[in-house]
């Protein structure tokens, strides 16, 4: 997506090797227009499939699905919480989801009222990294009988093989940038 | 809002005599064809207000705030984080918010860099209950100079006081739907 990147170049910041900021549109300050964009792009690379569900996790792939569900005939989205919070007093499927970047381990978990048999799930996520995050959604999809259609990020950074590991496990991927490298403060794009 | 009364007794589940779990449409599973009429209303409410910058705290917040910004010409959302990101290398204001319900105070934070002097900013919310989350989101506002047009809660439970406590302080306060009381297991509405 020719926009995405030339928003990267304009607004993200390469910090070290590894990490890109991009919180001016996509993970602290949300450029509603843009992220519309990013729905619609999402809509044409998954245009033929039939989605009925949308799941992302909190906190910053909230915007992104909640965007891009109105392009899915208002599928409903389902964020996984990283936190059991005192509401969930029902069952819940639960994975675990391992941060590099933090060094923490997550568990992250869906109400079984919210996923089923049968539920056929587009995955969305604003990054993809070592892909932890979306191979424990997935999990959480197939532990309720669900099929995952397919997983998108708006950024991947396909120097940690996220998407590699995804296809391993026979999912597809669409991401709409993928950044190869950052070299001296520059993001290179494949 | 009458449409949003209605979902919350249809879909909403009343636990003990202080929650009201409305994970159906809003903090888990979300509605997003719903919350866009969520963020029409809102426009309604302060159609006559100039506002440039729409400010929520994660997770919840982000869908409802991502959907009423197109409503305000796509003002720029901001979601405060409860916890400081690995990439919040800058500057950044930070306010105190106590949740009564899980018996915990979290920092949140805004880089300095997204509130601005002069700033006319909209703090919207999916609950508000005692009203420290929106105290300290408005406290955040004026550490940066900017002036808080009002707060826009998709659910108040009245009796926990938060608006009065935010009128007292001269902040306008719009909630679409106002509980009054939860009695045996029913919600009933002021």
């Amino acid at each position: 997506m020719k926009s995405l990147k030339e928003k990267i170049l304009k607004e993200g910041v390469a910090i070290g090797t590894e990490i890109v900021k991009v919180d001016h549109f996509l993970n602290h300050r949300l450029d509603v227009k843009f992220l519309e964009e990013v729905g619609a792009e999402f809509k044409k690379r998954f245009k033929d499939d039939e989605i009925n569900k949308i799941l992302t996790v909190e906190a910053s792939g909230i915007a992104v699905a909640s965007l891009t569900a109105p392009y899915f005939d208002y599928a409903p989205v389902v964020f996984a919480k990283k936190a059991a919070p005192n509401t969930m007093t029902e069952g819940f499927y639960v994975a675990e989801a391992k941060s590099f970047t933090k060094g923490t381990v997550s568990l992250l978990r869906v109400s079984e009222r919210f996923l089923k048999e049968g539920d056929k799930v587009l995955i969305i996520d604003d990054f993809l990294a070592h892909g932890q995050a979306s191979l424990a959604l997935a999990d959480l999809v197939e532990q309720a009988g669900g099929k995952v259609v397919g997983v998108g990020a708006v950024i991947e950074k396909g120097f940690q093989g996220g998407s590699e590991r995804l296809r391993a496990k026979g999912y597809r991927v669409e991401s709409l940038a993928v950044i190869d490298n950052i070299e001296e403060g520059r993001i290179i794009f494949k």
